[in-house]
């Protein structure tokens, strides 16, 4: 009974399992989480932007007590051992795995102190603002009430994060977080995060992005670290980045409807 | 040079860092933030209660880059390393110091992965419900405007995430979470959180807390293990829930105000 991965490759953090994973050439079984027969959601597509926007871990109703008792993704089966949240599980395959190389999670205690202080950090910041922002802004697509408060606030939790990372995380020459020139897995969780940020329209991804060049620059040395993997791990995203882009021009107007009341807000 | 923390005995996690170093005979300088001086809050009592509902890590502007970038508590300066977010430090100083039982942080890999998803779990649900909760029901006290849809989404993260630890956490017949019949930093993270609860209305506090039994009595068993630390430590929030007491008594209109809507919407 080797590794089995219970994933969705929409949600942010099963992807960073996947791609550590797979960038560390451990062998595991994915386990894609049906979420649409389950769900029965129509039509599909709309299906497809809920389960993108659904936060850090994803509740699987399906998923059952037992592989995760709270039935959220992901989770992992390791023979007999079950484990959810996708920090503990990227720090338990980086310790329990061989061939997993020291800079994943490095074994010297200041260094993994400081991974630590970075992936706490990320959940009531990044994690927190990015999932309430997309919640509320896709909710028009969705076909839910939109909160403009909350979606400006998620903007504003969003936003301070991407400068604290631009500004502190990313301190100093190094090419990763922490002044690092080799990833961890505090790299891969926060990068997968950003990464939701694709199905956004162009507009607003780039308003967000842009103004944190070190942030850009940050994804493309994760993405280069470890291709081919990241994108192929990413493009179920990519495609849903495609479908709603044309969403986006064939609906010109909901969109203004909705930036304009944040656009002033903030 | 050897260990100092930086805490205020009013935030949760601050103490649940103090409560570790005493109960482990670690050496430590506590480094007392005197927030009311730097803030200038007067009249003192509503600075205290400020300080004793803001979440899991206190900003304060005064605390610097020297110590910590973000300006939060708690923070420890250990020789040159510096480092902020409470389960971090709970893990660096179970690891670098010894003398640290096994079961505060168990070598083991498993045992030590699911403490690590009760900690990851910690941040966005019972942290996020019981910060959330506080601020916006003590918000007339703070001379803040009562948000009562913060307060009622609050109480119903915190509510749940009970229900989850009742039910999920506490599973078996051990008196700590993960089934342990000794305590691990989950433990003390996670009960020095509910503690804040104790500034509430007692009122209040019994209709949220009462409901879960087996949590009242692993409070129980956690403060016995930590004993006579775990009370010394809270002595502060005692002596804010006695002054707080009074107030609730004399003003019980105020407090009507706030819950008669809470509880119709739950």
């Amino acid at each position: 009974m080797g590794l089995k991965l219970y994933v969705d490759r929409l949600s942010q953090p099963s992807r960073a399992v996947l791609i550590f994973c797979k960038a560390n050439g451990i062998d595991f079984e994915e386990i894609k989480v049906e979420i649409f027969k389950r769900q029965h959601l129509s039509p599909e597509f709309e299906g497809t932007v809920m389960i993108a926007v659904i936060p850090t871990t994803l509740e699987i109703k399906s998923l059952g007590e037992a592989i995760n008792p709270l039935q959220k993704l992901p989770a992992i089966v390791d023979g007999n051992f079950k484990l959810f949240e996708s920090h503990s599980i990227l720090i338990y395959i980086a310790s329990a795995f061989p061939g997993v190389a020291n800079h994943w999670y490095p074994a010297d205690l200041t260094k993994r102190a400081k991974i630590h202080s970075v992936l706490d950090w990320h959940h009531l910041n990044l994690r927190h603002g990015a999932v309430i922002y997309l919640r509320n802004i896709l909710a028009p697509i969705l076909g839910l009430p939109l909160n403009q408060e909350a979606a400006a606030e998620g903007e504003k939790i969003l936003i301070s994060s991407l400068s604290i990372i631009e500004n502190i995380w990313l301190q100093g020459n190094g090419l990763y977080l922490l002044g690092s020139f080799q990833p961890s897995i505090a790299d891969l969780s926060l990068v997968c995060e950003i990464m939701q940020l694709e199905i956004l329209d162009e507009k607003d991804r780039d308003r967000i992005l842009s103004p944190h060049k070190k942030v850009l620059q940050w994804i493309e040395n994760t993405r280069n670290a470890t291709k081919p993997h990241f994108d192929e791990v990413h493009n179920l995203l990519y495609k849903l980045k495609k479908n709603l882009s044309a969403q986006y021009q064939a609906n010109g107007m909901m969109e203004l409807k909705i930036k304009t009341p944040l656009t002033s807000k903030l």
